[in-house]
């Protein structure tokens, strides 16, 4: 039987940095790790080579006539900038209390951990389980899973055999309350540049002659958004589908208040569109976010320049029935209809994104009719961890995007069982990322319960 | 007898950017060359320390009774990047055409060849000139002058002695016609920092409870123009004087059209505020521009994050009568009340800048009464250059600012007379700039005539 803390230990001692090719001995590392554990609980693994870091695809079972679980991960990790902030060093797990810390202890290596063991564990009891399984497990979810769309493409058939995909890359409050995420919202945006003058000017020569390109970009971007809150395109809303009672119903139930919320966010009020509290707001409601804005002299004192050129990162967060290319053009076709006066506007887009706001059909009280073997994971993800963490879960979209998911729903029309093993006292993305030893021998339990309730069938 | 092409080529030889330490000994060289030209002209010469780059102090003529001037350069220059886009290297003087090419060769070094040349030949003819100089030779006039008024405060009383002050860093449209400068704009502005959630945060989590510091400052940022292009700041407009009709006048002789400033600029239309086309806009109005934005992720591609704070660099020109302190009062108030919710904001203030817009009285056939030795040195210029150069002078005023000017304005009394030697085409502060070697050898005529004509009086 595999230790799932050895396991993870071993796991993030690889620094599988996806965005720094300086990493690539980490990557290789962490990817030949996970094959040899999948090798181990005998799985045919195949490396799949991608333009940039290869897809590990594994499988185990040959009947056709068993239940076939996809369960998605990724081994590639967030950069561990900045260093210096990291109580003990990112790439040498280390305990204190009951959390291990590492660089992608919780982003994603814990969660495939728990998922590793939980099989060792169910294989072991029973070599011949009657179950297909097919890993999937990318080297580039930290970087928007570029290469995954024509992997998808490619593998589609294959892939389309299965009944659903499990996976643990969503949140949940704590070990307390743990969530079945049951829609992730969609992503799109795009890069504008506005250009003026044909050269950087100066500020005292020609100031007042023309209209400075960071206020033309500034005027555009707050043209973006009413005064109450709400995106400021027209037609932006007309495809938004309101959420359904039990899902408010079920919001109610988080173990987390508003003013806990606001403290955790650190601002002195929110702003949420009318219609929305906060807590709805990031996962039922459309944003439009500025990520990146930049133009002219940026250090430090002062340059009296009046610059050629300004631009803004903008990202658009999509729920069910907003579509990703239709919203990205009335932002761009508004855009245009606004240039100022004597600008004018370039436009880059980013590929790939995330073409839908999933919500797949594992809500509660209503289990889906379309596929027993979907309706029964559902059912026995929701035992398992009413037994395993003492509380039933609570079924919550979450507002980030998960590209891949979308995706393989469009591309195979799988549906996703998301549980969320990460707690925001993860530190994701930042320094001092842990995972919770709690969280992971529990969710050993709880998948293990769940994958032999799937065999079952 | 000094050759001003010979002595201009060996001033810029010396790679005196002031703003990098790593150019130190092009600092010390250039002010030792400086030192050295005024030492054989007679000088006697003082390198006054400063906390950061030494001003050069150097004086001829004893008898108190004697006209004197005082005459102002500055030895520093602005750095050579990006030194790829240069045809030849910035600091190894290269004749084409009749330009000579080089980093500072038309700012400041070329006007102060002209400068040294004309004492030169003139000293030659008559080594006991009547005539008191003080050259005042700065070192820190591209990084906005911070040492120069505890000097000016230190060295007050002996500077007061003097009747005017005569310089050249200020432009004409072109050697065929010169333009005397009679106003400066002043200059005054803050950086201000929105600042929201306490961290960044991750823009699908979150997108939605709050408002992203990009959107406030771009909202913020936007308020501050009316639509008509006028500056929406209660009060600004309040101080400001409208410029005599001889201005206009002068300003309509002025020998390009708005077509040809249009196609200089590089913009489809002008944007200036109502009651002045652009070319006078840029002279007599006050105005606000951005001359920096910066926030979130700037990087390639896209990092969805809402980031905690973002900054934007402002500053505007004034003119008579409007008070630096008052208007950035007034920017600072505008900015505080409009502070949107959930955020909060901080200033930055540059210290130094120009608190005055200067009008010195020397206009077109209005000599100041004053002062009969200003007079005779406006009108001895007036005559001068209308003799070596063809064409009578345009007595125009200019959008940028020369702090030093105002400074010394409100420090001593003393008026300054610009001759403006640069052009358009000598691309200060860009690649390959040059200084045109016709208006080296014409300067030098100029400038010696209005010296024998001062030491006549």
């Amino acid at each position: 039987m595999l230790d799932p803390q050895q396991l993870l230990s071993e796991y993030v001692g690889f620094p599988s940095v996806s965005t720094d090719p300086a990493y690539a001995e980490g990557m290789a590392g962490a990817r030949q790790f996970a094959c040899g554990v999948l090798e181990k609980l005998g799985f045919r693994v195949e490396v799949v080579p991608t333009p940039l870091h290869p897809i590990i695809l594994a499988e185990r079972g040959a009947d056709r006539a068993w239940p076939h679980v996809i369960i998605y991960g990724h081994y590639d990790v967030q950069p561990a900038d900045p260093i210096s902030l990291w109580t003990s060093p990112p790439f040498s797990p280390t305990v204190r209390g009951r959390r291990l810390y590492a660089r992608g202890a919780a982003d994603n290596k814990g969660p495939q951990a728990v998922q590793f063991a939980a099989l060792a564990q169910v294989l072991e009891e029973n070599p011949d389980l009657p179950l297909r399984i097919t890993f999937l497990i990318e080297g580039e979810e930290e970087i928007g899973s570029p290469s995954f769309p024509e992997f998808l493409k490619k593998h589609r058939d294959r892939l389309r055999e299965a009944n659903l995909v499990l996976l643990s890359d969503t949140g949940s409050p704590g070990p307390e309350q743990i969530v079945i995420t049951t829609g992730l919202r969609g992503l799109t945006g795009l890069e504008v540049t506005v250009i003026g003058p044909r050269t950087d000017l100066h500020s005292g020569i020609h100031g007042g002659a023309l209209l400075n390109p960071i206020q033309a970009l500034c005027e555009l971007c707050a043209s973006l958004h009413a005064p109450d809150g709400r995106v400021n395109i027209p037609g932006f809303y007309d495809d938004v589908r309101e959420p359904a009672q039990w899902e408010r119903d079920e919001l109610a139930k988080y173990p987390r208040t508003l003013e806990d919320y606001r403290q955790f966010l650190g601002v002195t009020q929110f702003y949420s569109a009318p219609g929305y509290s906060a807590l709805e707001a990031v996962r039922f409601g459309p944003t439009l976010d500025f990520n990146g804005i930049g133009g002219g002299y940026q250090g430090e004192g002062s340059k009296t320049v009046i610059p050629s050129r300004a631009f803004a990162k903008i990202t658009m967060r999509l729920v069910p029935d907003q579509k990703a290319e239709v919203i990205r053009e009335l932002l761009e076709n508004a855009l245009r209809h606004r240039c100022p006066p004597g600008t004018r506007l370039e436009f880059a887009f980013k590929e790939g994104g995330s073409p839908y706001a999933v919500v797949p059909p594992g809500r509660p009280n209503t289990p889906p009719e379309q596929s027993p073997i979907l309706a029964r994971a559902f059912a026995s993800a929701d035992a398992a961890i009413t037994e395993c963490f003492g509380k039933k879960p609570l079924y919550l979209r979450e507002g980030g995007s998960v590209p891949i998911i979308g995706q393989i729903k469009q591309q195979t029309g799988l549906d996703s069982i998301m549980i969320g093993l990460f707690t925001p006292e993860d530190n994701l993305h930042a320094p001092d990322e842990s995972f919770s030893l709690d969280i992971l021998d529990k969710g050993v339990a709880t998948y293990a319960k769940i994958l032999k309730a799937l065999a079952a069938g």
